[in-house]
């Protein structure tokens, strides 16, 4: 990164990143005029409108939200730098990648990191500190522009997980909408007020992100239908053969499974990974990587260094 | 009660009630030598033996696991005083009913108290303060025993809850029991590494009770195999509605429904409810009490006081 960074959303992951990238050439932009005073008046650069905050930038962070990302797009296609590194953080990545216009270097991404919270307000510069940061490999993406936005990434001490959009979608459907779905099931299997005054511990946990803003989960839900229906299809296909190991008597094992993977999960323990940024199949070492739970955490010139869990 | 309170097994549930009811006339018993050398180690009266234990009890206790039950309620049935009131504190209730023997007034009873730690040590006294305990008032239970037992269990601050077996085996299906399936089937949609290392907070709140020892799930689940299995069964109903929802994008009814389920979960405005212990029609009334969601807080001989959510 010679040029500068430009952060377009200062919500809670775009003023966080504001936030941690302090003294860097950085500069953010939101299109409400209230969050521009907020962050000016803590002390940030802030551009007065699009055009402005990208126009020295070799890295472009839309940090907006999925509806406004393809008129973000669009418009970025023109007044963004050629050659410009184009970020986003969507929570969804398969339809993102067919907004993108212009000679720009786009590469999908998505923090995982804090949902419930929004606002500059809620910002927090170490927001990343740990959590796993999604890029997005395609066969079309430039490998020098990813390895530039790994690199900020990994600086800020986020693990910068390389995947495909479409794996990325896969798992994400699995591990963060599904749980929206079978949590609003449970919360309506309790209905009647008995049920409301016996459920306890199991029921609380179980139903935690019900709580969870409707219009929010249904934005997230929704952008990954197509994952999100697969996801769904095999759960109900997972409950089909609980009913039959309960009618057969043997929970036993279906528990057992479940019971080993939640143990050791997070894994806590993992080795240490160099990968050599200038191999023929770097990409397909980095998804390889990716696919076995890995991240990087350092992007030198001559060395990747990354961790796979043991 | 004018009689004493035997308390037979000094597991959690048991112990936390020896320990409760301490300079009453209450004693003690444990099939594990162990268990009573503790107890009586801490200065509770304990009994060598289940027939010393109930010899002069007008109230039994029989706080063993499920599988332990159906022989001791066929030894409560010649070795408890006749008339004398037993209760139990298993998790499922139709069963139970069919196993009591002998000339006894049989309450079946379920606290909703802690069931993760377990035994003599994890015991506390104030486990069941405000803590929900059904109390199951069916066609032939004897009114008067359900009255003296639920004045001991308001005197220890337990909100008794009357329902029937039946309700009761169907909501802890709901509420207690389908919130472990659920859990396995989340923790099963993250078998792979890169869905571990994605997975964050919705995950964890989703898989929390997967957790719990396997042998444990099963023994409860498979008790109440037929509820859990209807209330499965609506699960996947609900599951397949979804399918259809996230089709029709109108997901947000069914979130919205959830969320205002979730939010006004735990019920935390109630009001004051009378009850005249000489009704006609009292298990009556009773019963559609609990079916409110409310309990009792009080057992006088002229006035039953409870509580129901507003």
């Amino acid at each position: 990164m010679h040029g500068g960074i430009a952060i377009l959303g200062l919500g809670l992951i775009g003023g966080s990143l504001l936030q941690r990238l302090k003294g860097h050439n950085v500069i953010g932009y939101d299109t409400d005029p209230a969050a521009r005073a907020v962050a000016r008046q803590a002390g940030f650069t802030v551009a007065d409108n699009t055009s402005q905050a990208v126009a020295i930038a070799d890295l472009v962070v839309a940090a907006v939200p999925l509806p406004a990302l393809p008129a973000l797009l669009a418009e970025l296609g023109t007044a963004a730098r050629p050659g410009a590194v184009i970020t986003d953080v969507a929570s969804v990545k398969g339809p993102v990648g067919e907004w993108v216009r212009g000679p720009v270097r786009y590469v999908g991404g998505h923090p995982m990191a804090g949902t419930e919270r929004s606002g500059f307000a809620a910002a927090d510069p170490y927001l990343f500190n740990k959590a796993a940061w999604v890029l997005c490999l395609e066969a079309d993406t430039d490998p020098t522009g990813w390895l530039e936005l790994a690199a900020v990434l990994t600086t800020i001490g986020a693990r910068v997980v390389p995947t495909t959009a479409a794996e990325h979608d896969d798992v994400v459907a699995r591990i963060s909408h599904l749980p929206h779905l079978l949590a609003a099931t449970l919360a309506g299997a309790a209905a009647d007020p008995l049920a409301q005054t016996l459920a306890a511990g199991s029921f609380r946990d179980g139903t935690r992100v019900a709580g969870t803003r409707p219009e929010l989960s249904t934005a997230m839900c929704q952008a990954n239908a197509a994952a999100l229906d697969t996801a769904l299809a095999q759960a109900i296909t997972a409950l089909q053969e609980t009913r039959t190991a309960l009618a057969d008597n043997t929970l036993e094992t279906l528990f057992r499974r479940a019971y080993d993977i939640r143990k050791n999960w997070p894994s806590t323990k993992t080795k240490t990974r160099k990968l050599d940024p200038n191999a023929a199949d770097l990409r397909d070492q980095l998804l390889a990587l990716g696919r076995q739970g890995g991240w990087l955490t350092e992007i030198e010139p001559g060395a990747l260094t990354g961790e796979v869990p043991l």
